[in-house]
């Protein structure tokens, strides 16, 4: 059985993540690639809780920043060791609507975490895993976030200053520059043209590996 | 206001540490020093319910070890922004069922995590903060656990295989040796000579500190 492949999607708030999985979706079923859908945090019963402790803006404590980088990095422990592994074992595909870039992103970037600790519990946690191809959707803070405002009630996360996302995105350029396995889209374009760049990138990227 | 003291309890499974703590608040009740409790992991709704993942028994999936050193550090994270630190700056004593060392012996000894690894993540979590006076109740694992059994159900954690109570034990010992804010108590002597060899510690910390 050939292992499977681990596709990421990535991109801040508005950026399109959802559509964009879509696109990807219908080029796996056209290549009858059998695949499953994760996404971070979250993803097995007690990655979801994490993930609702983490999203939550109802604590009657403080969530500390470390609290939330370990919880992120425990979520994607349990993701990884349950679903993501196995299924690649099996030869199914899984696409992931984000992964240890946004850790970086967010809890770097966005919470000025140092890298090397960043590094330090990737390193245990992820033992050198990572994804086989990452879709980077790259959009303007201002813009993304205007529509994530204009899809509804904002996460805790998503009600944090404008000064967070600026470092977010930040990080995000500077993560993405020079790592050959994440293909960067420009998400401001038309939907149309979006979701055509991808169509190519996956494309592409399906004759070389399906 | 002076800023009160962080006394912890540790041992293993059996070692007494309930009974010990019943000595210790009678004793500040004795010098009125108005104190708190709390136990690792957890003390606040958010770290109880990381307590209830990382101890039941029960998950339909697998708890990795790194979810479950991450999960304990996130619960301290937040036991001790929400409410040693806020207790100590208030003036209040903690008395504490656990902290760090608790770690160190059973994720670091037990599960056998790297030092450098289980010190990085303490740095972050912690940044610095240690007990003012820490017992370490010391017993041989087989009578500890022997002993824990006889009082119930065992955890998670205490189902492992009894190798792992010899290296979290062992791992005890390294740590507590030359640490001069460790004062260890020989739990398997008679309850009496134990509790009489606490007061002795905690009268003589009162004394100095109170």
């Amino acid at each position: 059985m050939k292992r499977g492949k681990f596709i990421v999607v990535e991109g801040m708030e508005g950026a399109g993540k959802s559509s964009a999985i879509t696109v990807i979706e219908e080029l796996l079923k056209q290549y009858k690639i059998d695949f499953i859908n994760t996404r971070e945090p979250g993803g097995t019963p007690l990655a979801e809780s994490l993930r609702d402790m983490v999203k939550s803006a109802e604590h009657e404590e403080t969530l500390t920043q470390e609290t939330e980088l370990l919880l992120m990095y425990a979520s994607r422990s349990q993701l990884l060791e349950n679903r993501i592994l196995p299924a690649l074992e099996r030869g199914q595909w899984v696409i992931g609507d984000r992964h240890d870039l946004s850790s970086r992103a967010y809890q770097g970037g966005g919470r000025q975490f140092d890298d090397k600790v960043i590094q330090a519990i990737a390193d245990v946690t992820l033992k050198g895993f990572t994804p086989d191809l990452t879709l980077y959707l790259d959009i303007d803070p201002k813009l993304g976030l205007s529509r994530a405002q204009a899809r509804g009630t904002l996460d805790r996360i998503e009600q944090e200053k404008f000064d967070f996302f600026t470092r977010v995105h930040d990080k995000y350029l500077e993560l993405v520059s020079g790592d050959s396995s994440i293909q960067t889209v420009d998400a401001s374009q038309s939907m149309a043209k979006v979701h055509q760049h991808i169509a190519t990138v996956i494309g592409n990227y399906l004759q070389e590996n399906a």
